[in-house]
């Protein structure tokens, strides 16, 4: 099934699991596939940023891959796609979809300045992979440099037929959520689905600003699904009790660099994953920042009974 | 008194106030001094990135500093001197120093890349200003773009002797703080005060890696001061408690860009200033963000009788 | 008399002379005055990045810009006034209007990205500086790092009426003059003045392309006013003889950041100021670079006898 | 053969030749190989940044490698393994080099900052492809915008025995191989091979510095290697008059973006491939441009009679 606009809920940004000598561990992939059903994931992205897909294998990539299409059945699993060029990117994209993706996301290259710039680039990305598989923007400006304006988004959705969603990760961001969906409530944007990353830092308002949901990747997926679902159901306060209980553990692990050892970390810690391994280049966790996690799961526990380990 | 390495505690990052039309209110300023002497500040900071200074004449960057120097009395000011040349570094610090200020704080140019292009920068500034001149090394990557390891910072301090104080906010930088720490036990490194900044997203564990306190502009600086004094007294569950009552509110005041709009609007909500004026350029709140602000404050108050209105 | 859309011919960049010592050598801006208007400048800018301007007390600033106002006569004086903040920026601007200067010149700051920033950001200039002031847009994306397509620059014209001529330096550019030439053809943008810089590498062409002279500070003036009146005058083969005569040391001078050292050196050399002196922070020449500078004099003595020291 | 610290004289930066419909021209690389051997280049570099390789597929590269290392016999063939992953730099250079390369070159991605980062890169880099693999450093911060010091690659090379070349193409960066070649001198470095890039902008003075020969693609490859003979037979007026003959059309080619385009259109027009074809993205001359070429070229043909077409 192809991903549409009407795409929502929780697409966790999976991690790769590793085992401690640096293999894909696929048994730890299929119990991370049940945490996630179980948390009420209601599609999944592989191969991004935070699951090391420049560290992979291509052979590796297309495993992993087909894994979590198998494992996620009839919801739909997006593909990080992003790559210095077109061939690469090419490749990766018709292997993907010919084995089962809903859909594949790009992130623009970080020397893109211009919004000319900006918008011939997804041009070409699209003439390279084909009009037939939809497509995910990813705005990302705090790791990639770029800075996509409202306005050049929507004409790379009003370009392009087949970008179907938005991943949201400007910082900051609620405004332009505002901006986006006021396109289309002036009818000069086309519908699209728009969930929100930065690693869940502003999920509580991003939802009551209009999004679909959650694209990301901490370490309680569970948490974020309620959110979502929270906010859908109108019951503010309570979505804003429970994003609060999990916000300093979530503000710790959206740390650059360190984030993903946090959230592998929290991960193995829980039993969704063997090992929190990374693969060269990782950074590490101290024994003082684990400590530090430990004392915030603990605090969170107390809050969030569903978080007890 | 001139800043020295034992400075600990809360200094402030003043905001300047400015009248409706864009003058500067200095009535506000004098309310501002109290309001951050009852809160616990042991200093303040003036002329930073969030006090607008690159938007002061000349003669209001002199008055403003004047006034806190006054209202703050035996307590230090320290004064942001960071300019595009030091013909106007030298003039600013010079000025200020006579007038009573107890050191200046100098950022890093962004153009800067290699670990020698950024000691042979603070010794330049050094030469420029004077060796008398009590300085405070600003590390702030996320907006300056200047990436100091702790061995850069260490060389700048033993290379300068007028160098007293680290203001410390690269982000991630918990390690930073454990490595720079580590290097006065080992004994490479002659003691600095470190305060941290990054709007406090991280004091709660920077207090237990060993910073001597805050510097920052959180609209809540009573908050800021007793999280440093609960810390320094053991009292690790009760710092806690309190800076997680904040989070929500802190996390959405650190926003870049938005975020100074957002801390002198909770400003003058909370009487420190008349108005939340800013001179431009400025970001202004949406009527949508300023409802966002007030719940997250009418939550705040559930937690922090002082937060009530 | 004010900056217009016809300005045309060369506009020398004027680096500012110094003593040994560091003092600003009024001398030697007699004598660079006297020398740029044999050399057959039409006008000259001061104050620019290769001037030196930030290293400049304020009163030095108006010093030097005074006396190039009072020695070019009728001719235009164009006064850069980039800074970090309006305020700055709006007081050196009406004080140098005031004195007698032709019109002002406004770099984007490094920080902005997206067009809507850029034509923002000229907006806000404009309003702080005042509608009555002439000005001119740098478009020098190698060093400032912001990149302007020709349709920001036609909308920063169109919006702004005080905006007479764009000081081109993008890298590579003939095209880039070739669309704002078509953009006044197609009647889309009036017409402004537009000088090159970049040191001059690429005057040759640029001329070819349709632009008004040359704002550039390259240390034989009198060859880059040849240029332009040859190539105006049709004698195409002429002023390439001429050019590429130059164009080995031109190349040598327009290094980044020992740039500036050359470009003293050899106006040293000939005369034009007294010392090659810069306020730190400044690159030096070597005693090899001297060497390298001097046989590059030799051979250029060679082709151009004007050029024999 | 291996690649070590003895290799000199010229390596060009192959580009990689396509079909007007964009495949890949095996019968161009053929008569490339040719050329470059008749106008005597002593090693050949392929899959650099000129060499268009982020668009090729991972058999094509394989396949291009080949063919250069059949028709080059001997000679070293080095190739470009940068990736923005070790596992594909691992992949690709394990696989040149058991089908016959050299060495590889690795340049450092453009998120790198510090002096510790730069450094590590390389160890885990060396450690991703194997310690038994001589690599090339490419140190060309115009483009990468990172910026290596002196002692950086100094410690790069200290660090890692495999390291055998640099490939220096800083802007500006003559004192950069003289600081390097007296690292040399006082033994605090091992000999490496410098060949230089930059288009070839300053191999004139280059040469004079020290360096061992030129590793840049210039469209007039016979040019480059008789300056760097002209320069080591000690016949200095001569190479800089021969150098000087071709600097008008060698600057015009350097030019950012555009630059391969002119280069591949001159080859064309010599013959040394069948089509100025490139895959996308890329840039396209336009009819005043390739006019501003022809006119090049013809001037040129007055000063060398080897470039007449």
């Amino acid at each position: 099934m192809l991903l549409d606009p009407t795409a929502a809920g929780l697409f966790p940004i999976a991690p790769t699991p590793f085992t401690p000598d640096g293999a894909v561990d696929h048994g730890s992939v299929d119990t991370l596939i049940t945490r996630y059903l179980t948390a009420g994931a209601t599609g999944v992205t592989v191969l991004g940023i935070m699951g090391e897909a420049p560290k992979l294998e291509p052979d590796e990539s297309l495993a992993i891959t087909a894994r979590f299409i198998d494992g996620f059945g009839k919801l739909p699993v997006i593909v990080g796609v992003s790559a210095p060029g077109f061939a690469a990117m090419r490749a990766l994209a018709r292997a993907v979809m010919e084995r089962g993706a809903a859909g594949v996301m790009i992130a623009p290259p970080p020397a893109l300045r211009t919004d000319d710039q900006i918008t011939g680039y997804y041009r070409q990305a699209v003439e390279a992979i084909g009009t037939d598989i939809p497509f995910v923007i990813q705005d990302y400006p705090l790791t990639l440099t770029v800075q996509m304006t409202p306005k050049v988004i929507r004409q790379i959705v009003q370009e392009n037929a087949s970008c179907v969603m938005l991943k949201h990760e400007d910082w900051p961001g609620l405004e332009k959520i505002s901006a986006l969906r006021g396109f289309q409530k002036d009818g000069s944007l086309r519908p699209i689905s728009i969930l929100t990353g930065n690693g869940g830092l502003f999920l509580d308002f991003e939802m009551e600003r209009g999004v679909d949901g959650a694209m990301t990747g901490y370490a309680f997926p569970e948490m974020l699904a309620d959110v979502v679902q929270l906010q859908k159901g109108g019951r503010r306060d309570e979505a804003h009790d429970l994003f609060d209980a999990h916000l300093p553990l979530l503000r710790y692990e959206q740390q650059q660099g360190v984030g993903l050892a946090v959230r592998k970390y929290v991960m193995m810690r829980r039993g969704f994953i063997a090992s929190d391994a990374q693969r060269k280049p990782g950074a590490a966790l101290s024994a003082t920042a684990k400590a530090e996690v430990e004392y915030l799961l603990a605090r969170l526990a107390k809050h969030d009974e569903r978080a007890r380990l």
